[in-house]
Formats: C-alpha cells, sequence, structure tokens
C-alpha cells in the first residue's frame, strides 16, 4: 500500500442480533402454522421494489390472499400504491430506523387476521444495507437491485448479497439507454455467490416476471 | 384509517449520537485549527457521489491542497478512483455499518498531517438513511440526490433534507430521457425547506458544476 492511499478497517458488532433471530423464529412459525408464504423483499430506494409487489399482486391476486407489510421511514406511499390493486396492507414506519426487524413485524401482526391470507410480500426500507442483517422469519429474502444504481452496488455490498435468496436485476428495459453493462453485474453476483438465483426484469414492461413467479413457486 | 390500511409507528431512540456528537465538536475545533474547509457527501449508492467529487477535484485540486476520505462497507473503489486524480485518499472501511461517524473519522485522522491539507471532500457510505444522523465535525453537509432514485426520495426522507445545508441534483442530463419530473422533485425539497440551497447538476458533463463551486465558497 503506497502513503497515498490508506485503509481503517473499523469492525463494530452489535447484539441486537440475537434477540432479532429469536422473533424472527417465532414470526417464521406463526406464517408456517397458518400456511403462509411470507418473501421479503429489500433494495435500495428507487430500484422498483414497490412496482415490483404491484406487478406480482396484479398477476397473482386471483389465485391467492395476499397481504402486503411496507416498511418506510415516514410515508405511506407504498402501501398507498399496492392498496390500489385491491390488496390488503400493512404500513410500518420506523421514524429514524434504517430497516425493519421482527420485532417490528410482530407488532404488525398483533391485529392482523392471519387466517385471512395465504401470501404476504413484505417491502423492507429503501437501503441496500441496514434490512440485510435482520430476518423478520419470511421465506425467503429477495433483494431488487436495478440498472440505475451505477456499476458498482454488487461489489460494495458482498454481506447484502450473501444473505441473500435471489438477486432480481430491475428496469432492465433501462441498461441500453444508460449504457449498463448487466453482464458485468450478473458477473459480480456470481463472485459472490456462483449459485444464487438472478432474475432479470421490468416491472413496467413485464418482462421476465412470469419466470421469476415460476422460479418462486407461486 | 380503513380497516384494509394500517399504520404502525415504531419509535427507535439511540444513545449513541450524544457521543457522537462530542467527537464531532473535537473533529470540528482541529479542523477549524487547521484552517481545513471540510464537505461530507452523503447520499444513497449509485447517485454519483465519486463522480461529483472527482469532477470538484479536477476543477479545485490547482487552487486547493485537498484531501479525500471515502467511507465504504468494504471496497477502495471510490478511494481509488479520486486517487486517480492526483488527489490524496483515505479509505474507511465500517465493515457492516451503514454511516460514517465521528469517532471513525478521529481515527482515520491519527495518522494524517493535517497540514498538507485546506480542503478535505468526506464522502459518506451510499445510504440516504443513516449518515444524516451522525454528524462527522464537517462545516458543510451535501445530500447527493439522482434522478434515478425515483419521484419519491425526497418524501421518504424528511430528516435526511432537513439536516442537509445544500441538495445536489446530480445526473441533471438522464432526467429527460427517465421522464423524471425535476422541477416536482425540487418542490418536494421546497416542502421540507423553504430556504434549503439546491443544486441541479451532471458530474458527467460539468453542467452546474461552477455554480455548485460558487454557491460552496470556493
Amino acid at each position: 500500500m503506497t502513503d497515498q492511499h490508506k485503509t481503517v478497517n473499523i469492525d463494530i458488532r452489535q447484539d441486537l442480533f440475537g434477540a432479532n433471530e429469536d422473533a424472527a423464529a417465532l414470526n417464521a412459525t406463526l406464517f408456517k402454522e397458518h400456511g403462509i408464504t411470507v418473501i421479503d423483499i429489500m433494495g435500495s430506494v428507487g430500484t422498483g421494489k414497490t412496482q415490483l409487489i404491484e406487478t406480482l399482486c396484479e398477476t397473482l391476486r386471483e389465485q391467492y390472499k395476499i397481504l402486503m407489510i411496507a416498511g418506510d421511514l415516514a410515508t405511506n406511499i407504498d402501501a398507498d400504491r399496492v392498496g390500489s390493486h385491491d390488496v390488503d396492507t400493512v404500513q410500518i414506519n420506523t421514524g429514524t430506523a434504517c430497516h425493519l426487524d421482527a420485532r417490528m413485524i410482530r407488532v404488525a401482526l398483533n391485529d392482523i387476521d392471519l387466517s385471512k391470507y395465504d401470501l404476504i410480500f413484505i417491502e423492507n426500507v429503501g437501503n441496500l444495507i441496514c434490512p440485510a442483517g435482520y430476518s423478520l422469519g419470511a421465506d425467503m429474502k429477495i433483494v431488487v437491485v436495478s440498472v440505475t444504481e451505477g456499476p458498482y452496488m454488487i461489489r460494495k455490498h458482498p454481506l447484502t448479497i450473501k444473505r441473500a435468496d435471489m438477486i432480481v436485476i430491475n428496469k432492465i428495459d433501462l441498461a441500453e439507454v444508460l449504457e449498463f453493462d448487466v453482464d458485468a453485474l450478473v458477473k459480480d453476483i456470481r463472485e459472490v455467490d456462483a449459485n444464487l438465483s438472478v432474475h432479470k426484469v421490468s416491472s413496467k414492461t413485464g418482462m421476465g416476471i412470469p419466470e421469476l413467479i415460476k422460479t418462486l413457486g407461486l
């Protein structure tokens, strides 16, 4: 290393994770008892998580009784958008917290009649870092990235990718106009986890959505 | 409120902020003693923070002795990019931490000869939420948003906007092709803070950069 470029590694450990894992396990048991499939969808702001959920709800709402749980610092924008598709929604406003955790989900579930649902989409707070560390008790964690986030978003977030069960590359219809190299992005994902399921979709045009639904087993 | 849409408010308070403010005040004193202007630049991943700093460095490096401090979870990508412009850089790898804090800056400054510099750009971890809560001791906090983050990024992050001294709307050259309504975004900013300085720039084309530098007093 030259004198010009220095690297300082700061190791931060949080004791909070243990308590969260316990709550997540309780949530998972509750979901299983009710036969509900639960999908946790995370990703940075503006990657199109809400539009993806809207598109999935449009396709699946005849077949499944769907609940959408939306995490957001301050607004109800996402829950209102999904709610407009005639899907029940619960909004969790986290204030300053940068992620949902399993206890927030438990609080939110307190006055929900789970027997009414068989599929829950949880839209996490828009943030590519923090939600990765907190299990919610979902069956699957999908990370949504999009071609608008620049070429380094995978390499900069290896832990988020490692903890994901599936990566959805959204806004694929914009790749050409943004001169975005999707193959390079997929290669970056493969370097973190060679076997991770990767889907290229456009929630706007519907491209790739049937294949995504098939892989989800829905 | 209808039965269909519920809102749960979860209030999370962190005792960490007090200690951070103390460290930030010490950093500010140190910077002032050395006559250094320090600018903290935050924003979500892919908004073009690094390219903005590269463009500013290209313009200002003859006039100022510049140090760039880069915060990133795991990589040196940003520091390497800015370093290629013949600017000294320090990389802070935060591991899992979603923001820089004032103590990390103190650790990083431990073996830096501050008498060599009169301008420091700090590029915070790519995240529109967490860095807003942590002062670093900088003179100014700039929030970079871009036209690729969707229409709701201001309304969803009111605290981040309130705590900013300036908003830079980047990638303005892409607004048309993305059908992004910049005026609506500026209106959202004005609703949070009517007097906040807002600059529309393209770090790629250089548009708006001279005006930004002038407003920064550089």
